[in-house]
């Protein structure tokens, strides 16, 4: 039988999604609590990696198993064998057709940033920071030139292992909010760092050391050399993965609540 | 001279705002890092103490020195010598009759309760939680009665030094935003445990165990062994302290804008 979960986790004390020989990745944390509520070893498969300090309102993962459980067990069972920062938040039987990974059509992220003099302290671990004040309306002109079907090679780390450099970007949007700067993004899938990589260049453009026409350029040039440094991971949230509606699957999208 | 800091901090990593021998109290890491500017030791005072794992959005100190600093030495010097969860967000010359706790007219105090199936993961040290759907209107009428000047002995810790269980409170609200309903409350000064305990009692009221007048009874009994338990230190924030406008202090009242 195929299981797919709903997970939210805390990425600060973890070393992203990916398992890893010292067992610190979320997967890591996962595979062992869904194996003692299975019995026996389990390989689990996410939507989207997350890197180290990066968090997940709504990551989706699927795994197999010949174990016969309730949805509440999978649930509030592997809950109870987690760190009180992993939470399963719904469990469902799927299709032994339906992949995590393969079956998404897109992922959404958010990024919070704190625009203010002093760098958060509540926050420390769940935002980005830039401490000159930013010019919005500069960046959400900007961020237009991210929309749409590109080569994003200028956002794309060294390291990715993606097949090919071009993405569809279908929303990407800015929203100050107090002290605090939300950045939406949602595409069919995302190179190594492109959230990172993309705000950091819409920060270079909101503190007026380019302008907002820059961002076309570097699309143009294709070259991450010439792109501004890649922000911190602190305040990156996986927020949904969008499925087709055949899955049935329950809430796959979640977002940052403003008060 | 004496300077006064308006103070941000995250609790999780602390024993609460006191100075203890063990040196885990946010006072103990504020006081070596000042006394790495001021060049002697530091003792500090603040507006109010706060209890292990509870934040301050807004946190209002003073000291004592003979070192003359520009007060961007008090912000940025310290706050170089700090832990990122803890930060200066100003510093302010005052009159020496101006003391943190002594001269505040007003406490302010936001908690963050998430009220939904599993236990938030992200906001695993930042929120309380409940499980069972809350009713947010029966909450609305019994937050009613704690407005005023009351007896709060039924929402006093054992341990509480106050001279006085009288209290006057001035602000008691609750609004729910998505998954999570926010608690406003502000007052003269505060019991010990008197926020997490009215919280307690309220949500025994959401909950349908007991009626919105219950809050009255508790009130009128003065009895905290009949109160509901005290809720989780999680989701407490400090959020502002409030002085006469004669001290010309700069911002000293925050409050939740992200969840």
């Amino acid at each position: 039988m195929r299981i797919a979960l709903g997970i939210e986790y805390n990425g600060t004390s973890y070393c992203g999604w990916q398992s890893q020989p010292s067992r610190c990745g979320v997967q890591d944390y996962l595979e062992d609590a869904v194996a003692k509520i299975a019995g026996h070893v389990i390989r689990i498969h996410a939507a989207g990696r997350t890197d180290t300090g990066v968090h997940a309102m709504m990551q989706v993962v699927h795994f197999d198993s010949d174990a016969s459980r309730p949805d509440s067990a999978w649930v509030r069972g592997v809950n109870a064998f987690l760190p009180a920062t992993i939470r399963v938040l719904w469990a469902k039987l799927v299709d032994a057709e339906f992949h995590a990974r393969f079956s998404a059509t897109q992922r959404s992220y958010q990024y919070l940033l704190a625009n203010q003099p002093t760098a958060p302290a509540i926050y420390a671990d769940q935002a980005g920071w830039y401490h000159m004040p930013l010019n919005v309306s500069a960046m959400q002109e900007a961020i237009v030139y991210l929309r749409g079907e590109h080569d994003f090679s200028a956002f794309r780390a060294s390291e990715c292992q993606a097949k090919s450099p071009v993405k569809h970007l279908q929303v990407a949007s800015i929203k100050a909010h107090g002290d605090f700067i939300i950045f939406n993004f949602a595409a069919n899938a995302f190179l190594q760092h492109q959230v990172r990589n993309m705000v950091g260049a819409l920060v270079y453009v909101g503190n007026g050391k380019y302008p907002p026409e820059f961002i076309q350029q570097l699309l143009t040039q294709k070259d991450r050399t010439l792109s501004p440094p890649t922000f911190s991971p602190h305040g990156l949230y996986l927020s949904g993965v969008q499925y087709d509606n055949k899955w049935d699957l329950p809430i796959t999208q979640r977002q940052l609540g403003i008060i």
